[in-house]
């Protein structure tokens, strides 16, 4: 099957080679699961040997770290840099709903793979992924907890707030698809003022 | 490996031996997927020969489809209840909130199982399914504009509204787990007061 995948999900992985048995690899993975999935099927798609997908990726579980780890570090990035800086906790909320959800959605077929998948990891890599993890959480329940300190958020509870934006972003992921007709951008724009609401803010 | 499922998932499954199939399949397909399970992993799971399990399911697809269109069945049931009737649809959505998101928490890995592997429901079993899935969704846009409607909530977009909300609920399977500290019943209690804010409904 061909997905459409954006064409820049990695531009740093070199050689292009690499990054071919990454697209690859997520096909499939999001086609029949991981554990259903050879390295044999995957170096066939990318027009490779396995041996040639070996001096690349040592094993499977190398491939889905690889696509996991370098895709929490991107989400990582685009939330560290929307919730620090100047700017008012509405604002900032306002500009990481909307990236966060876009991000989401335009990549929503390596995000459910990534999601799904995170149990599928072996256990030294799963922490690694589980790091990376904690740090977005963490930068989410900040902002909250900034808002909540300077007024202009009120919530009952800054963690089930800050899981519940969170959430709403992530699972974007799951039921967005080609199809849907509004745009990443639109959805992201509805989707901060929805939370913003949610957060008790006079801002929306 | 042995998961915490609910004893009380399919009541009605008769006789025991299905309803032991299907538990199988559920944790089978939630380590591995459904396309790396056989249908001899899940008769070796549940104690039965293969062609023991033959006489209850007719493929490894009919299993998925069971615990699919149940899931589905119940889930619809729930929520027609919780929308139909008497009371505000403040009043109704709060209720609505607290036991779909309950719902999720508690049935979190059977959940899982029916949203990551609706593609590999055959062609007619996925249109089933769909067809519950959009009575369910719209039953939750109903609810809303019906608050619209007496003015009760206020939404830019009363799809995008009911998409968020019914993917709050869905996504605690995702996330939720054994270690989570939060009750579900806690956690749908919480979700209610975020969900009718972000509807813009003052009886929060």
């Amino acid at each position: 099957m061909t997905m459409s995948l954006p064409a820049d999900l990695w531009p740093d992985v070199k050689p292009e080679a690499a990054r071919r048995l990454m697209y690859a690899a997520v096909e499939s993975f999001a086609t029949v699961g991981f554990h259903a999935t050879t390295t044999r099927d995957i170096a066939t798609a990318a027009g490779m040997s396995p041996a040639a997908l070996y001096v690349h990726f040592p094993s499977k579980s190398a491939l889905l770290f690889e696509i996991s780890r370098s895709g929490h570090e991107q989400t990582l990035a685009l939330v560290q840099d929307l919730t620090s800086g100047d700017g008012t906790p509405p604002d900032k909320m306002r500009a990481l709903v909307e990236d966060f959800v876009e991000w989401h959605a335009r990549r929503h077929t390596v995000a459910r793979v990534v999601q799904y998948e995170l149990e599928a990891l072996p256990e030294q890599e799963f922490s690694v992924v589980a790091g990376l993890r904690r740090r977005i959480e963490q930068a989410f329940r900040s902002l909250i907890a900034e808002g909540v300190r300077t007024g202009a958020f009120t919530v009952p509870d800054e963690k089930t707030a800050a899981r519940a934006v969170l959430s709403l972003g992530i699972d974007v992921a799951r039921w967005y698809s080609e199809r849907t007709r509004k745009t990443p951008r639109a959805l992201g724009r509805e989707y901060a003022t929805l939370v913003l609401r949610m957060l008790g803010s006079s801002a929306e």
